[in-house]
């Protein structure tokens, strides 16, 4: 499945010509000095890691007039050679002025969605290595207005989005629950306004809460800062009473304990550092002497 | 000097609702839970960091009619207390929904922005250390869509933003230089768009480069990829020769080497990884029971 | 459960903007001609209706500077006196011309959403006098553009909303189906890509695509187009063997034949008529002499 | 003459942009699931009714990457054939995915626009048949942010547009005489701030009050809530003293009224209900197995 | 009559936003040197003119949350006082850096508004002083984006707008004219689609083709490029002829001819030049020591 | 050096949509009578002038469909033919509405920008005679909203913009100093906040002040309404100590002062008259009879 097809139709245009503007707001005076003749520049990737971001970089590239031919595809690895040559991942030709106007936003998104990308697949890997069959998915915790380079990354690296935003998925957590009286209340609450086409989730603390929150119609548990041990008794208790419930784990779970919490009873493991604090990979976007 | 102060009119107005509009695209089910009962919420800060994003955080919930007491400032340091418990850094009151609505922004943009100032200060106090005059800056690899926020911290954190845009001080690089055919020629090219009012900036590879830049018109030379030795040398060299000079080094600087560079001749330390793969700080916002 | 407590934070705002920039693209005369004076307009029922569209109402108007006492709430019933004398819905009171300008514009919402609401009250009345627990609901055939004020107003009604747009809820119809292959193709690569937190709905012609639907992992199976009595049958079955599956019946359904379809096996019933040609209901805003 | 022409140079384009990001605000998931081989699918009419909305239907496959191939033009009239099959109104070649995205969207602008233009026909139709030469115009009672669409589909139909908007022809109703003083005052009123380019109109409730109102300076008047024996009498009346004025009749007229007022001295005959509670017209789009 | 009524809701909201954008793309640096101590300064008038865009000044310094107090409106004169001392138009109090931020673009406004109007005035008394009863009215040839105060400045100084743009009154000038191959062609085109609501103006070289305009159903003939003497003898037969129809003339007229051009059968005279090459006023606004 | 390089990658196009949706609002009436068919037009120069604006013309006709063939370019003279003809600038082919739709829009630009260039043009070639090598600059003082275009038309002159905004170089005038207390303090805060990258250009009465400010680290003085006699002193005496430092000449020079200004110790003479109350040129467009 390739995820660049989930893009909406204009969105990636309206964010590129959002950014474009931040980065020119009113005369690019470096692109004048190179003036407009037409050159080849070389995307270079310079460390491993997994690739991501070439529908922003297609769309800046296609706003400025230049051509692409691509040597990469997204979720595809790339690494220096064995001379410690970087990878080329892309030709772009077009008039020299246009290049330089997208070379630093273009880079800014690819060491970001490239860096997710990484993580991400790594997670992958640790779980695949435990033969687990769930799901590694992201949270809310992405930058603001950058949302869907890190969503649409996640899933290049080969996990889950989670629920996109406020208007998916209903979750309810602490907050939500103890305003409404009780678990009971806030799910029947969700369902009369959010209707049947949503999922309802609930952040629950203990077991006895999550069964309120089952028979409330939750379908979603999420057993939050559990202890891998305690995370294991439960769930599988909570499995046997209801095989069509999902069931999260979250808090505080990072690459070096993954693995304890990737267990048969255990559907989704969710994690906010997926997308902060990524270390970026270093890409860079040279122009070819003739 | 609170650089707060600098923001445009309405620029930090249009952001947040943009942002609000990604978090909410259709309608806010959760918020509709919960409920309009007045509330209040503490923002805890889980870790130690230079706190930074107040007035981004005061849009936000202006936006939703809540009221915020402060109880720190942008560059003020916070921690745990001694007991381990969370520092209280601000109240916020308004409508639970409306806090539930602005509570995963709010926290994403303080969360990178403090995540930004706490680096920035460190970079800082690192410099401090060796008596260094010079201003540390970083550079346009900021997060596209979010470079206000980025650049802000920076100076929030003691540090300069270097230029904004490519729209502020005119900068060549090897790709400027090349296609001009020398650096004298593209800096009277620059020179003659740009006038009088930008500075103009020449990424040199060695004192050659440098010289025949400041004759042609630069008022910065950058320093690339140097080494402290031979930058200590090059550097003294050509303060020497042109006093007026600024003189700002870059290229593969780290926290580990940046005391190296802070050399008496240096006038500026600039370093791409003050905006890339900074780690987050932990902020959480809890709604109180009563 | 009041679903204006729905609304994102500044969606209404940024409508409310764009409709009254349609209504006055240059200069306003009728209102210059009227001036500033501060007059009492009344909000007129002048037939039978269900109330909605009071959050458009109060935007408006509040844009325009004006004071609204409301008499009705949304989703109460209005209804001409015993002497056919208008039911007074509210006051506003402000400057002459703002109350003009927003005359036509918030006539024209209200006149709209209380139609919808009103249709969608006597769906619910329908299947309440035969018993029925399920919820019928509406679709995406919306006006492009109101569809905010349109899936309000089923909720006003009493209604389901059904799935706000394609970022919600998957629905896969016969196109979706056809182009992969099977069901249980189509299936898996929804579920791929929309992960965990969206439900997935697949429009199924008889019992044996439905089944193949929720063992390929769907959450709603839509009956497409049944009679009643092969409906009463199929979905009786389904229910025996999977009772936590969602069962939809739509297709051609209407007022004069929705109790046949709220059978106890059905949850759900959509209809496309409760946002399409709907009568609108007839309300006035008389500025009151002095 | 072809409607079409009216259309600004940029405004369908900016309309669909905003009515595609209403439909998918984040994720496009059907889409995904479909994928991006070419499709052929056909539009057709499945019940009798005057087409109408071609521009928008173009507009949105044209930023959707589709061909379109037309078996009809707006204002033309479509059927089931003789067998009940639809009526074959165009092909759509495209990626299967953006012709999905397209298909709802259009479909409702299609229904609504035919179903204007359908009742818009009926109308012209019945004053031909009284050999009226008058025309029979619309209202401002659009649905906000749909004006062009429905405006549109009364030219389509044959109908006259009346004023689109405040900022055009200048009508002075109840609200606008009595806060003036009079009618006379009223009209100088207008005409001192709208100049001389813009036409005057004023709503009467008598012939006392039409002779007043052209004497001031209107060039129209509105004859209310009329009979049709007394606007026969106003009407001539009115005539033969000003033969240059323009008389309308409006208020409270339906099909079956209308061509009672369809009368020799009456030049404009203005209803409401042209565009509000108007049956939509059932289109279908459906992609072709091959 | 107050032309300030004319204003639509939001539109000098939307222009003044974008206004200052352009004039503080991203950090307002000189903002930030001053603070935001409270001061007041004075709005201060440098020589003789016509006042106009007081409610620009206002929505800016609106946004910029500083009072104004007036001592002028849109439409009076003022002048340096016997001392040469400039006229104090208003004081203005707020945050230092606010009322810096809005002094360039209020004055930017108010030199090119008060410019026009100043023009305006004495256009108007120059035919007061033959004692003529048309209007002098502008044209189209308005600065793209700021022809809401070009036009409002015309009404503030006695003059009409003349048509706002081109989905007002239809002018059909020679290019209309020979495309549809006859005057009379042209008008029953614009009719069949404008509709009854909209005036129609002929541009005219001679009286045959102004009866032609006529005779085919124009409101308005435009004399085009007539001397004085010519313009007598058509302008007064057509009158003649035609009481009802509205006669304009146009091309050339300058200052010192208008007086030639205002004949009592000349209704309108438009000048181009009243918008274009029209000496600003000098107007500054200074801070107050304290 | 081509002026045109300046611009920002969408900045033109969003520009052009704006101010088409100006100028048509709703229907374009004109534009339907006259059809699509494809014509020819010539845009003609009809007195002496310097062109400017054909990117922005470019923009409006690619927006428009239509295709130009240009027989100048912007920076060249143009002018009436021994005959008295007009010269003909460009031809623009295309449907006969989309013509008409950009004409008005077109020659508003093209009249302005090309008045700037010309009276730009005579400045420069005033210092050219007395052989100054300084540059004469503009002002903030332009037309909001437009002033890309007027910057824009100083560099086709041959000028230099001076700072494009707020964002760009910090200048400190008498408000800013007063409020610091001295110029010292202000360039001092102005250093702290602007950084490195950008210049300082301090307002300065008389020599004591631009020596402490230079002192202060400012970059470029401003010698205000000086006399030419006292600046000759006075800029002598500066740069004689400190030859690195820009001077720049303003306040109330004329064009027939600007020589005296034109000193070889003055680097830059700015006016603000370059872009406030500049003639327009008469161009217009015609489209040919076939």
């Amino acid at each position: 499945m390739d995820p660049s097809l989930l893009f909406p139709p204009n969105a990636i245009q309206t964010l590129v010509r959002q950014w474009l503007d931040e980065d020119i707001p009113s005369f690019d005076y470096g692109g004048a000095v190179v003036g407009n003749d037409i050159k080849t520049a070389h995307l270079l990737g310079k460390q491993r890691g997994i690739f991501s971001g070439a529908p922003f970089f297609n769309e800046i590239f296609t706003q400025l007039n230049c051509k692409i031919t691509w040597f990469i595809k997204d979720g595809q690895e790339f690494n220096l050679d064995s001379n410690g040559k970087p990878f080329v991942l892309a030709h772009v030709t077009g008039p020299s002025r246009n290049i330089l106007v997208g070379e630093r936003l273009s880079l800014n998104i690819l060491a970001r969605a490239s860096g997710i990308a990484t993580r991400a697949k790594e997670m992958r890997d640790l779980v695949d290595q435990v033969q687990w069959k769930g799901k590694v998915a992201g949270t809310r915790k992405t930058t603001p207005g950058f949302r869907l380079v890190e969503k649409y990354s996640l899933l290049v690296g080969g996990l889950d989005t989670h629920r996109m935003d406020l208007s998916s998925m209903i979750m309810l957590k602490d907050n939500h629950i103890w305003s409404c009286g009780s678990i009971t209340n806030a799910v029947h609450s969700a369902r009369s306004l959010g209707g049947f086409s949503l999922k309802i989730e609930v952040e629950c603390q203990n077991k006895q809460e999550a069964i309120e929150a089952i028979d409330a119609g939750a379908n979603v548990v999420m057993l939050d800062n559990y202890t891998p041990d305690r995370l294991a008794q439960d769930s599988k208790e909570l499995k046997q009473l209801y095989p069509h419930i999902i069931i999260e784990a979250s808090g505080g779970i990072t690459p070096s304990t993954i693995q304890q919490y990737a267990l048969p009873t255990v559907d989704i493991i969710s994690m906010g550092n997926l997308t902060q604090g990524v270390p970026h990979i270093d890409i860079s976007l040279k122009i070819q002497k003739q």
